[in-house]
């Protein structure tokens, strides 16, 4: 997968992508990635690439010209046409299944604003998504992309050196992960439960099964909701017995 | 504000919190941050900081005893009871309104795992909060640490040049933001809307006003029956001259 990332901030993306599982999924050719500051596209004499709104008010506004012109230079090299992301406040909310359709992809455009409003322009004649990681305020779009890039590559074949981690994970089974334990089995006076170390692989599976329906339950009805319960586990739920 | 950040990989928060906002913030000493490797507090002699789950199943779970002690270890330098952020995604969605809440705070600590589980006992003994930035897996807490902590620290007073800027983002409102328009006023042949152009004061707010109506309607329906609308604003709607 390629990966372009239009920013005025380029340096941001070094600490987060060139280490660990991102560093070793470039190493083995699983996706690259550029990161871009568009100003280098501006037409304006300063180099700008923001100006003050129309009809007033406070905070400035990115420019289309830069950011179409970017976005052109990268798509006279492409092979096929890519995907061209907006991270903004207004975008689509982005989910697990959000990350497995941009996995399919051979080809992402990122595009970052930084504390700027995007002119409208680039919204409605540019882009072909717009994505937003959540109803909270950031500083700019990079971190956006980041949360993106790591949850899309990490999917892709290969990426993990585990396949059995991804398909475990809370939002693949539809709902959350049963409680984990590890050494020692006393921790301040606290025990691993005791079925867990009784070797007896079905009762296990049993106990995380039905952690996971009440952890479900209690922290996120809303997927529960959404889960096709089979006859058991609507036994368990309804005998509160978990 | 004080961040202290438990992490296996300190290197990758520089590129983040070392550039725009969040540089100069710390330069005015707005807040400070030390990404700590957790790895330094194992009692393991090999320096093992996971071991294999109780139970059995792919995957490995952070042992609780380095977390503790590293936890441990802060708190006794600190003059008031730190909030401790454990980032799972088990945890409350994080909100504005959570970034708001931790803004109050003096001393956050962010816990990160990364593709590993926490031994129960970490968030049932340890931790204040369990936070989710959303319904999606990533590789590890490290990016949604970066997510909560830019979030938080641009609304630390004077953290950002335009203080205007903050109150009207999505979100702060109730509504998503209206559309923003720049130079030029024609570019490829796309308008900017002649309201915006007409230096009537009365008439832009407006605009603003019915295009946030609009958009938080046609995308996000749940923020406007959150939103207590006026008589004017229902007429807006109801009449669909918007």
């Amino acid at each position: 997968m390629k990966i372009d990332i239009l920013t005025l901030f380029p340096d941001m993306f070094t600490g987060v992508l060139n280490q660990s599982i991102m560093k070793k999924a470039q190493e083995q050719n699983i996706f690259s990635y550029e990161a871009i500051d568009f100003r280098k596209y501006t037409e304006s004499k300063h180099l700008k690439v923001d100006d003050y709104p129309y009809g007033g008010g406070a905070g400035m506004v990115l420019m289309p010209q830069p950011i179409f012109s970017a976005v052109d230079a990268i798509e006279k090299s492409a092979e096929r046409p890519p995907r061209i992301i907006l991270m903004c406040p207004q975008g689509e909310r982005y989910t697990q299944k959000k990350a497995e359709e941009f996995a399919q992809e051979e080809h992402l455009i990122f595009i970052c604003g930084h504390y700027e409003g995007y002119d409208e322009r680039i919204r409605q004649h540019l882009v072909t998504d717009e994505i937003s990681i959540g109803d909270f305020v950031l500083t700019g779009g990079e971190l956006g992309a980041m949360v993106v890039i790591d949850s899309v590559v990490r999917l892709l074949p290969d990426s993990l050196g585990n396949e059995d981690s991804a398909k475990e994970d809370s939002f693949s089974t539809g709902l959350l992960e049963h409680p984990h334990y590890t050494r020692p089995a006393t921790f301040k006076g606290y025990d691993v439960p005791e079925v867990l170390r009784s070797g007896h692989h079905g009762k296990i599976e049993e106990w995380r099964k039905k952690m996971s329906l009440k952890r479900t339950q209690e922290r996120r009805p809303d997927l529960l909701e959404a889960y096709p319960l089979t006859d058991q586990e609507k036994q368990w739920l309804k005998d509160d017995n978990i």
